[in-house]
């Protein structure tokens, strides 16, 4: 047979495509999306337009500006059906298992003849009203119906919270951080049901369902709740020592492919120490002293804060409850899925691994039940 | 840095996990659940003895076999505002996007301290119930609700039916054939998800939505559509003929890892063939045209008759509408998937492969956009 014995734990190291989406330097902790690094990006662009070069491999004129962005804009709404359906969710519901399951359920609405871009295009602009309905009808709050005339992100923020808060061009940017990221398990799980020319739903949904395990994209939730258990810069040390000790995983550090300071990690920090030196900001200096002590102690593991330390800092200024913060991470993270599934779609074939068999071999069922031969 | 740029595309032999759940020989066409060969099982056991055979790797004593006979019993009822949500769900919803739905909405229904394995468990008993109740409200029917008393299999039918057809003991074999097969496309992708930790509904609705697909679990629907269409064993020449010249995949036939007959397909096909002999049974000679024309044809590829091949014809005959072919396979694969998920877990390491990188390179976005480099 034609197998590799040797495991693939984690599949680390192998290459399951060739893409033209994004290049991770993990040695110099460098992310280029199309061609840009995302410091570029984020100092000159916004959501909009950075989707639009994620999707379509280049930068918008101005005409396919305006088109990516009325696109986005009208197709916020979501069918009457699906929010009665929301009021009858359990309130404690968390919002990762809500997005999945409304995401599921819209497929049951999209139009058959429509293309798996037209459809990226339209699941990226309900995401947002998505999670900020759970939001509002969770707390018993009347719902905000988008606003056409507001951008991607700003329209988010009024739809949670009726308002559009000071220093949002920072949650625009935080989202351009999040688009992509390559092979990520979200990313990989989702171009494997891809790969079977499942449908775009199911390509999501798979997505949101994979981006919600702390290992993942739920580690930004963790992060703060880790933050608020902590709750003073005195406590960091014992607390941090403990879980050292106990071999547990400090969440929000560590991956796969930056050896060293994640570049999301290393914006969001100084985005925020700016804020922090105007205004109150929640947990920063707590954040800090944990970095201090988890990148002393894992020197020789080359572990750093990755992305998901420090967003979380970021939302909770903005009001967003932890719960919701793995959200925002899909809500941004969709373009990449969506890219990638096209992509690998263009050169397609199902993902079909193997794995070696261990278990016993030559049992018969009668001999082991008892039963004889004859009977 | 250390990637191998060698694309292992659609990660042909490449092994992902050690596993003592199902051994596959693709040469000589075996496939064998934990010690025992499937022909054994089929003839000897049922539905629910096998299952636990997957799920604790040995077979049931008297004790472990009302366990799991009584759990499977005893969950099989939905949440009464799910149902409500199904009577409100498009009646022109595919039973797999409707499947997928209902899964994720149950993971908001589950308790929070319950163990993977009663999950697993718990879902197995309710996918059955979600599928005949979708029918049932599709077609404007009064809903039979589940029997305990029954088995797995039976009950199913009856939820369907109102009644127990004859040789209702061949569906129940058709599951046992369905219940693992290795790292498949929706096993792996479940995986993936498993992988970060995440919960158990989302592992499973990311199985639905890769099993979805028309090159995986997809096939059987597309299969009895295609005899639909060929109507009389007259077409089958150049209906077939025009598949291949126009290099069209040939649906239900082919496969990763049998390079030769699957021996699911074979164990069908013999069952089908007796009850034809009997009884008036739809398309079967069609199918052995078909797969006279294909064998023949495509002798050099090596593509075989695989289990979607000959399975619609078995739940065509047990009145099953063909859209809902793929749910019976969810409903019997769900074992392998959850078993697999339980598996990986014990020694988990999160799925993060590459992609190579084929794109442009230092791009400059005021360069681009031809903004002035201090304006
Ligand atoms: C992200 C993550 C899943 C990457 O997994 P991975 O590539 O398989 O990492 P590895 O397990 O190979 O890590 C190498 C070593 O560092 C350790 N390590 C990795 N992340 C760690 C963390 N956050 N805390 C403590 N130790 C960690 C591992 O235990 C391993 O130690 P060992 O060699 O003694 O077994 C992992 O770092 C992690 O679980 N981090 C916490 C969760 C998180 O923040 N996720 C968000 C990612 S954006
Ligand atoms: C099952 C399946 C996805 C396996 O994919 P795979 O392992 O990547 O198969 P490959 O593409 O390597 O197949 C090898 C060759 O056989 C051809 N082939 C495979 N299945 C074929 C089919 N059903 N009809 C016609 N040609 C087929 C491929 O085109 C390929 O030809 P090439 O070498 O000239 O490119 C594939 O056989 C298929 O699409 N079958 C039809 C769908 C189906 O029945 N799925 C249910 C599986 S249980």
């Amino acid at each position: 047979m034609d197998i590799d014995f040797d495991v693939k734990h984690g599949l680390e190291g192998v290459a399951v495509a060739i893409s033209s989406i994004s290049y991770i330097d993990g040695e110099k902790g460098k992310l280029v999306y199309r061609g840009f690094e995302i410091e570029d990006l984020v100092e000159n662009s916004h959501f909009e337009e950075t989707a639009y070069l994620i999707w379509f491999s280049s930068l918008p004129n101005e005409n396919e500006i305006d088109f990516i962005t009325s696109m986005l804009a009208k197709k916020r709404t979501l069918p009457k059906k699906i929010i009665e359906m929301m009021k009858s969710f359990p309130k404690n519901a968390h919002p990762m298992g809500v997005l999945r399951s409304v995401v599921s359920l819209l497929g049951m609405y999209s139009k058959k003849d429509s293309s798996t871009l037209e459809n990226a295009i339209n699941l990226t602009a309900k995401i947002p009203t998505i999670i900020a309905y759970w939001y509002r009808i969770k707390n018993n709050l009347p719902l905000i119906p988008p606003k056409e005339s507001l951008k991607h992100s700003e329209n988010f923020l009024y739809m949670m919270f009726g308002e559009i808060p000071k220093h949002s061009d920072l949650f625009d940017k935080a989202l351009i951080l999040h688009l992509e990221q390559g092979m990520n398990a979200s990313t990989f799980a989702s171009t494997v049901t891809a790969s079977t020319l499942s449908d775009i739903y199911s390509i999501i949904t798979t997505a949101i369902g994979t981006l919600k395990g702390p290992l993942h994209g739920g580690a930004n939730e963790k992060v703060l709740n880790m933050f608020k258990e902590i709750k003073s810069v005195e406590n960091v040390e014992p607390y941090i020592y403990t879980l050292i000790s106990n071999k547990e995983k400090i969440m929000g550090f560590g991956h796969r492919i930056y050896k060293t300071y994640d570049p999301r990690a290393k914006i969001l920090k100084h985005w925020i120490k700016d804020l922090f030196l105007k205004d109150n900001v929640e947990y920063f200096e707590i954040a800090l002293k944990v970095e201090e002590i988890v990148i002393k102690e894992f020197k020789e593991k080359k572990i750093f804060p990755n992305v998901d330390f420090y967003s979380g800092i970021l939302y909770n200024y903005f009001n967003i409850p932890s719960e919701f913060f793995t959200t925002i991470f899909a809500m941004a993270r969709i373009v990449g899925w969506t890219a990638h599934a096209m992509e690998y779609r263009k050169n397609n074939r199902i993902f079909r691994p193997r794995s070696i068999y261990n278990g016993p071999k030559g049992l018969k069922y009668k001999e082991v039940k008892g039963v004889e031969k004859n009977g």
